[in-house]
C-alpha cells in the first residue's frame, strides 16, 4: 500500500493506494469521530462492494443508500434524498459519509456532507480510475445544473480517500479509458517525466497490470495533492487542473450529461487546447500530435461530436466556471508538462480551433 | 453611523447600523469585486427598499429576484430559484449577491452565495430587527428540511452588513417584538449590563426611539460578533448563542414552519431555559422570573402552544443540531448574563419543564 499526503493544516488527509483496500476497517476507523455512519453508493457498485465495506464498518450504527447510476443523476433532486435519508435516522453533526463509487458520487456525497447542518465529515472510497485520481482528491464537491455542470458546490476536504485499485478489474473499459485522460492530464500539466512514463507503459496500465496501475495511480494523486495544497479554493494554479475542462464542460452540457462520459470530453478538449496553444505559437507541433497521440492509443475520442456545432461549443464555453469577469480563461500548453492560463487570446484563434476540431 | 467589526482574519468585515443607509453607494461598492449584482428580496420589502438599492448600484450589471414572503419558502426550492437566475444571467464566480430582506432572505441568499460556484461573495441588508442583530452577522446559512429547521446549509460570512435602522419604522409590531427575544437573549448569554438597560428602555426601543432602537442593534452586533469572532463554526461558545433554540425550533417545527415566527418560538425556548435551569438548581428562582417578565413586557409568547404535547415536543428536539453523538445538549443559564451549555441533565427534568410549559 502506498500513502500520500495531502497538506491543508488541520484539513490535512492521507489517500491509501492498494489492491484489496476496501473493507479494512483498521484504515478508516481512526478517522471516523461519532458513531453514525452513512454509506452512499449506486447501484452498479452495490452489488459488487457494498457487502464488505459495511461489514468493515460493523462498530458503528451503519445505513446505506443506493442511487441510480449516471451523471444524469447528479441533481439537486437527488442529493435531497441524501439528506432525507440522514434526517430520517437522525444524523448528528458528528455523522460520517461514506461515498462509496465513482466520481458522480463522490462529488454528491462529498457536497452533502459538506451541506449537511452546515458540514460533516465524510470518506471517499472511490471506484473507479477517474475518482481515484481526480475528483475524491481535493475537496472539489458539486451537483449538476441543466444550464451548467458542477454549478452548485463546496469545497469540503474527505478526512481520507481510500482508493482500492482492484476494483478497476471489473470497470467497464470504457470508463478506464476515460479515467486514462485525466492521469495523462497530470502529464502534460506539471509532470513531463509522467507523460514519458505514459508514452512507455500505456498498455501495461490499459492492462491493468497491477505494479503499473498502482503507479499511475499514485503519480496522479502526488501531482494532484501538490496542486491542491498550494492552493486549496482555486485562486491561481489549482486552475491549471481544468486542461482541456472549458472545452470539456461544453462538449458534456451541449449533448446532454452522460451521452459522452467526462474523461471522454475532457480528452477532445486536451487535444484542442494543444491545438490552440499551437496556433497562438505557445506549444511546438510535435509536442500537440504527441497529445493527441497518446490519447488516441489509449482508445479515447480526439474530435468535436459531428452534433455540436462552433456556436453552440461557444455558447456553453462562456458559462464555464473560468470565465472570470466576462472574459474566457483557457488552460493551454507552453510544452508537454507545462500548463498555463491564457485569458488575453485573439477570439478568432478559439473559433479556429473549433471549427478545425 | 456605528460600525461594529466582526473580526475573522481574511474573512473580517464590517456591520454598518445606522439611519438611512440602505442606498449609500459609498458603503458597499468597497465590498464588489466584479461587475455583476443580483439582488434577492421578497415581496413584501421590495416595493419599499429595492429601488434604493438598485439606484445605489447603477455602475453594475444588476439583476434582481423577487422572491415570496416567509419562512415556508426558505426552502431548496426556492433556492434553485436564485441558482437559476444566476446561471441565465451567466454569473461568474466574482459576482457578488445581495440580501435585501429579513432572515429567511438573508440565510437562503447567504447559503446560495456559499453554494453557487463553490462560493462567490455576498452582502446582508437586513430589513427587520432579528436580521440586524442576530441572523445576517455571523455566516450562517442554511435552508429548512421538513424534518429540521435550518438542517442544509454552510457557514459562509458576508463582505458586509448594512444595517439600515430606519427600515425597522415599516416593520410589522409582530416582528419587532420577535427581534426583540433576540436582543434580550444577548442580555441573557453574557451582558448582564444589557440585560438591565433593556429592562429600563424597553419601551423607547419598542417605541423604536432613534438613539434607544441604535443601541439596541449595537450593543447585540458587538455581542455576537465577539462570539462569532472566537468560535467561528460552532464548535463550542458560540452555541451559547442558541439559548432558547432547541425548544424554539421543536416548536416551529411541530407547528409547521410559519404558524409562529421564529422569535416568538425562541421567547418560549429562553423561558422554558430559565426555568430548567431553576429546577436544576443552576439560576436563582428571581431570574428566571426576571426573564419571563422583560419577555412577557416586550409581548411575546412565554408558554408552549397549546397544540403541542410533551411527546412532541422531546420527538422534535431530538433531531435539533445541538444533538451530539445522541445526546441532548441544551443552552442553560448559570445567571442572568451567563448561559451554559449542559449535556449530563436527567431527562425527567426537561420532561417536567415541557409539562410545567
Amino acid at each position: 500500500m502506498n500513502t500520500v499526503q495531502v497538506n491543508l493544516g488541520s484539513r490535512s488527509y492521507p489517500i491509501y493506494i492498494g489492491e484489496g483496500l476496501l473493507g479494512r476497517a483498521e484504515l478508516v476507523t481512526p478517522h471516523i469521530v461519532g458513531h453514525q455512519v452513512l454509506v452512499v453508493t449506486d447501484e452498479q457498485v452495490a452489488p459488487q462492494y457494498l457487502a464488505p465495506v459495511l461489514a468493515s464498518l460493523s462498530d458503528y450504527q451503519t445505513e446505506q443508500l443506493i442511487l441510480p447510476t449516471g451523471e444524469s443523476h447528479k441533481t439537486p433532486a437527488t442529493l435531497n434524498q441524501i439528506f432525507d435519508v440522514l434526517l430520517q435516522y437522525r444524523f448528528s453533526r458528528d455523522a460520517t459519509l461514506v461515498a462509496l463509487g465513482g466520481g458522480v458520487i463522490g462529488d454528491m456525497v462529498g457536497f452533502a456532507a459538506a451541506c449537511y447542518q452546515r458540514g460533516v465529515r465524510f470518506i471517499q472510497m472511490p471506484t473507479t480510475l477517474l475518482a481515484q485520481v481526480d475528483s475524491s482528491v481535493g475537496g472539489k464537491t458539486a451537483v449538476n445544473h441543466p444550464l451548467g455542470k458542477n454549478m452548485i458546490g463546496a469545497f469540503h476536504q474527505p478526512c481520507c480517500v481510500v482508493a482500492d485499485t482492484s476494483t478497476l478489474q471489473s470497470l467497464d473499459p470504457r470508463q478506464l479509458r476515460a479515467g486514462c485522460a485525466e492521469v495523462i492530464k497530470y502529464g502534460l500539466i506539471s509532470d513531463v517525466g509522467f507523460f514519458v512514463w505514459l508514452e512507455e507503459h500505456l498498455q501495461a496500465v490499459l492492462g491493468l497490470e497491477p505494479q503499473a496501475i498502482a503507479e499511475a495511480v499514485r503519480r496522479s494523486c502526488e501531482n494532484k495533492a501538490a496542486v491542491v495544497s498550494a492552493d486549496e479554493h482555486e485562486r491561481g494554479q489549482r486552475a491549471l487542473l481544468n486542461l482541456g475542462h472549458t472545452f470539456g464542460h461544453a462538449i458534456e452540457t451541449g449533448l446532454g450529461y452522460g451521452r459522452w462520459i467526462h474523461g471522454e470530453a475532457v480528452a477532445v478538449g486536451m487535444v484542442m487546447a494543444a491545438r490552440m496553444s499551437v496556433r497562438l505559437g505557445l506549444l511546438p507541433e510535435g509536442e500537440a500530435v504527441r497529445t493527441r497521440e497518446l490519447l488516441e492509443c489509449t482508445g479515447l475520442p480526439v474530435k468535436l461530436p459531428a452534433e455540436l456545432g462552433v456556436e453552440e461549443m461557444l455558447a456553453h464555453m462562456s458559462v464555464d466556471k473560468k470565465v472570470l469577469a466576462g472574459k474566457l480563461r483557457l488552460v493551454l500548453l507552453e510544452a508537454i508538462g507545462q500548463a498555463t492560463l491564457v485569458d488575453d487570446f485573439d477570439p478568432v484563434i478559439l473559433r479556429e480551433t473549433l471549427q478545425e476540431a
